[in-house]
């Protein structure tokens, strides 16, 4: 008997509000005309990408609680991460309200975790609302985990391209809105690969860890869920999830979908499609929530999934360590 | 009427087990006899400054469970942050056990709001036991956010010293040991302080603000607690908060203590004392909780602090956003 990583929400938070903020590139995809504010210019006005990609984070947690016809004095936390170093665009974008802010790390998973973690603490009663959010910037990331773009550099066919862009969601009690019922707990899954740039084969055994567990812990199987959503495994670790799924007697490959590969239009041998925190973030809380609220999804699991890896860790000769948070949300 | 950003435990987890690993200058202070393993050589047998950091973590987690009379498959959750570029410490650290790990990132606080957190998880019946842990490392902490050692730069005389140690502790239900009764979740406070070699200041206003809020919120005063427990505000750091809480009524001065001012011998002209998330982590596991266990303390509000900054926002002429989550810790 495996013990259980699952927790459940007996009194079934319910998201109220989610908005998505998206830049340039991101627009002309399947997230285009569902993002709440699309960026022409993907500074967004500031004087760096880093400030850019805070200002977004900060505009969709308003937006958020604009749209659930709250007030700022009616949130009672903000739990939100993101990819830069000590997650400054989460920080500084919770400087500009005045409620309690909880700060995450958990890479391209944060989503999930901010999901997962904002549903106990509203299932628990200990907050009445949670504002979740997450956001990453193409420009801000190429720099910190690879290299300035000013340089120029090839970009190899396995990588992935970080999503320009913010989402979040506002959890609370209420009779109506999509649930959260319940959430698996992701494990740290290192399967030893090395290549930076080759993130989906690294992340894709997390993915397929969580959701095998979240299968067994509440007895279901792919055939229970209209989607099964993985964050940014791309298109090559889109099929090496399919593929470990399947080893372990789950055919998933009717019903998963991948944040990243339908982001952008993707021809696997050119261009594995979106990544980073944003990626999940925009295409959950602008799409999919969406399609959910119009009722063509009834049950989706969404498993993002993050690379706990950074640059001093792959200098050191480590491993990508990888992670996935799972949640289950009901109509 | 203000609004309450305090969370209540109904079933008030406890504290199981705790333990701590400090470095060598650490050991020989206040903490050197309570702590579980003292380092004569603070390279812990690695190769490089961040692998002894996520060894000592990953040690203090260990220990945490040995002490407990548990068994790793009887552990439920860590969680865990540190101070290195996307928490490579604690991700690593999880990599060496098989249960969930939530990722957190609140730079020096990140010891309160794990228990926070970790608290409300089991007190809501989420999990049964959840481990809580944190450390950092004077080198490692040096050469990401200054310089690295080797340049031989002169510290100024208000700069505090990153500790080299790791503490954590395990929560769960029982009918003993200490309880977690509430916890008062932070908000970001920026002052406006830029000179980062004077996080003390930069700090303060941020405990102030939640120590104040939790007095009103549990219609308690300083007179209540047998110790009001900061994390790393140093020297300069402490005076400032007990000047900002006598500003609004509250003289803590009688019973305020900050890790950082204790762990070493601190005369304030010379020297401020310690910070870094190790700093409160390895004084409350140690120490502290010792203390408490001999009742010698029977009611602490422990409320650690932590700098948002990272080296690309102060680049980037920010100012210095900070934030202190408290946990209210009873025998």
């Amino acid at each position: 008997m495996n013990k259980s990583n699952t927790v459940f929400f007996k009194n079934a938070p319910r998201i109220l509000s989610s908005a998505a903020v998206c830049g340039s590139k991101e627009s002309e995809g399947i997230i285009g005309s569902y993002a709440d504010i699309t960026l022409a210019d993907d500074m967004f006005g500031e004087s760096t990408y880093e400030k850019a990609e805070c200002k977004m984070l900060s505009s969709a947690i308003s937006l958020v609680i604009e749209k659930s016809g709250l007030k700022e004095e009616n949130i009672d936390v903000l739990l939100s991460g993101d990819l830069l170093n000590q997650i400054i665009s989460a920080s500084f974008a919770a400087r500009d309200f005045t409620f309690p802010f909880l700060g995450l790390y958990s890479a391209c998973s944060t989503m999930s975790e901010s999901i997962l973690l904002g549903a106990a603490l509203v299932d628990g009663g200990y907050v009445k609302t949670a504002v979740c959010a997450t956001g990453s910037h193409f420009a801000s990331a190429e720099r910190q985990y690879r290299y300035p773009l000013e340089l120029g550099c090839t970009r190899p066919p396995q990588a992935q391209w970080t999503v320009t862009g913010a989402g979040g969601l506002l959890l609370g009690r209420s009779d109506k809105g999509i649930r959260v019922t319940c959430g698996t707990m992701g494990r740290v899954c290192d399967f030893g690969v090395t290549d930076v740039n080759n993130m989906g084969a690294a992340m894709a055994p997390a993915a397929a860890d969580t959701i095998i567990r979240h299968f067994r812990d509440t007895q279901t199987g792919p055939e229970d869920f209209d989607l099964i959503l993985t964050g940014d495994l791309g298109a090559l670790g889109s099929r090496i999830v399919k593929d470990l799924t399947w080893e372990k007697g789950f055919d998933i490959s009717n019903n998963h979908v991948d944040c990243g590969e339908i982001i952008y239009k993707v021809i696997e041998s050119e261009f594995q499609g979106g990544s980073g925190a944003g990626c999940s973030a925009t295409v959950l809380n602008s799409y999919i929530l969406t399609k959910m609220n119009a009722g063509l999804y009834k049950r989706v699991l969404f498993a993002a999934t993050g690379a706990l890896l950074s640059t001093v860790s792959s200098g050191q000769g480590e491993s990508i360590p990888c992670i996935s948070h799972a949640v289950r949300l009901e109509v």
